[in-house]
């Protein structure tokens, strides 16, 4: 591995800062936290969109969530067919080994994967239609959302509908995981839907009875 | 999707007090960024892990930073067959959509999906060995890593040895990428491996002159 | 123009360093901020003192910060007569062509801009009366800040308060501007206000609540 | 002024880390600083532009650099009539009460003002041509130049010759002031033109004999 670099000064700097500040502050419980392991109370599932920010939504510090980002915060069906599931293994990590009392997942608005699952399935994005493309295939696990709203309003309410279908096909999928099932059954385990507009800061959550988002 | 609950009230009042403080100062800044779409310096690949605070360490608001996090901050190899590919999903998104000048990979102490690894590739969890244990078959991407340091030292060391292949191996597959390969060596990209010991809050940067990890 | 000469030494030496470290690990991003031009999140006016060092005191990199410096961080009224205006050319393109989000006016301790004008209003520095002197008609502007301290305590206090005023008359002043009353009132930019001692390093914004300075 | 608000947090996490890391390892010098006063050795004007960071550029820490930064780096000729002349006040302030040694005017690539003033001066910008345009205004003072660019070459060759000819306009009009021609005939203080490309980092510096710029 040759070409890797060490860390840009602007970054090294703010790093020194974090240390003789927030991590001295916080010493004692960090190195709790190294020795005694994890304990987190949630885990969540957002997108890597750089102005989702969970940590700072929630004011939470370390130790408290545990976070899996991806493109559209979105999770496959239960698929054991021994390939690399990345988005699977966090959800069997999270549920199986830590116990994790609530699964949320956090949807939001101006959401570049969704928009472009909006482009392919209405045959505007050929490119994204490409076997190589590995953004069109994750985005295929919105195909299911994008047939529940395609016939929905004009095509910013369609949007923002398919955003939220990307939060609703997720709950779905973490149903048709076994170990999910048992635990959200058992009650061990709460399942959460959550949207955001990331330029008001509004918070929605799914609500279940009429399949609808409500402001927190 | 009828599982689903309202957002915990711990929550709900933390979120009211962020939407009170942080979005009411910063509001013209995260409506812009919402109008005009993201452009983040950089992309950074983290663990789950909840101790791993990227946004905290770097001090970083929203905006700034692409963020993945999965098990262990793995990459795994370019593997273009037409399956979900979520991570592979996340780089192609961030280096040919948003172009991003800086790809980190932050690796860390204490990892458990590291842990599991070694104690998988050691014969002492054949419950990870399953093929239908998807932490298993994810952890299967740094099986090259445990081949590199399986005989040094004591299991201390070799732990700590194998969370830092962690990121070495991810940086290697990044390089199996074209379009990271070609952003790389036109000199619009640049890779950095990054290892942090989650107690003390050290960093360590991969040097990859001797392939050696170095205090940042 | 034939006088100028070729950089001295000791910069062109300084130079050479940065541009094989800094530029160097950043090279990317710069490039990019070149090629797509500059989206700063704010603007600081500050002064030209060379102990005040804005990008230092918030760990800013290329990009992050819209600067203007001049003589104790003033801001003159709305005053579009058509003549050269520089700090209003500055905060014109600011605010309607760069659309920051944040506006700060950032004050400090040690002034010789306020100090001249304490002495000028106090009848103690003739030659800053004079039509001819530029600094004695730029500190005119802090006039309407030594009325409101002529009276406070003893000298050193009417000084620190005049500092603190060369802030306030700024912000004053930057709203009558009509475009940025208008940003203001439709939430699109927030100014601020800010004083620091540049011995010890302290910082204060002001609250306009009480028109006081209160630490950060 | 009841518009002012306090500083955003992103920006408070950075100045907490920058006095728990610079400011404590450089806490006896920056005192000196304050009780002593400043003795910089060089002015330099700059633009306001976001990706020209002179400290960066030169590696200078406080107490270096009296720093004025404007729209494209200008300076108006000498007009002692009164009015409230901010540039040339930093220039009073820094030839006479400093007794700078060096005076540098550094001009840069991709620069806004200067793009504005050559749609202006071609006719394509009537609103600059307002007189209520405070960078309409401001940029007149780059008209001497324009005049001398006007018939080269293509426009993007054009362009590149204005925005060195706004550090020659400088360099002109900085010798109109009688206090600086007094200070460079004795020998007391050099001019320095300078112009950065900002994408590759490259500097160049005004040769008086051939009017030309040449790398440093």
């Amino acid at each position: 591995m040759e070409h890797a670099k060490p860390l840009p000064s602007y970054l090294v700097k703010r790093y020194h800062g974090w240390k003789a500040t927030t991590h001295a502050e916080n010493r004692a419980w960090y190195k709790r936290l190294a020795n005694e392991g994890q304990r987190p109370r949630a885990m969540v599932i957002s997108c890597c969109d750089s102005r989702v920010h969970v940590t700072s939504i929630f004011g939470a510090d370390q130790g408290e969530f545990f976070i899996h980002r991806n493109i559209a915060n979105l999770v496959p069906p239960y698929e054991p067919d021994g390939d690399h599931h990345g988005t699977s293994a966090t959800v069997e990590y999270a549920v199986t080994a830590l116990k994790v009392a609530h699964l949320i997942v956090l949807g939001h608005s101006n959401c570049g994967g969704v928009q472009g699952c909006m482009s392919m399935c209405s045959g505007e994005a050929p490119e994204l239609e490409e076997k190589s493309s590995f953004v069109g295939r994750w985005m295929d696990i919105l195909r299911p959302g994008f047939d529940r709203v395609k016939d929905e309003g004009d095509a910013a309410r369609r949007l923002r509908l398919l955003e939220k279908e990307a939060v609703v096909v997720s709950l779905d999928n973490l149903m048709t995981f076994p170990f999910v099932r048992e635990a959200v059954e058992k009650g061990n385990l709460s399942l959460h839907g959550l949207w955001t507009e990331i330029g008001e800061g509004d918070l929605e959550f799914f609500s279940p009875a009429d399949r609808s988002f409500q402001p927190v």
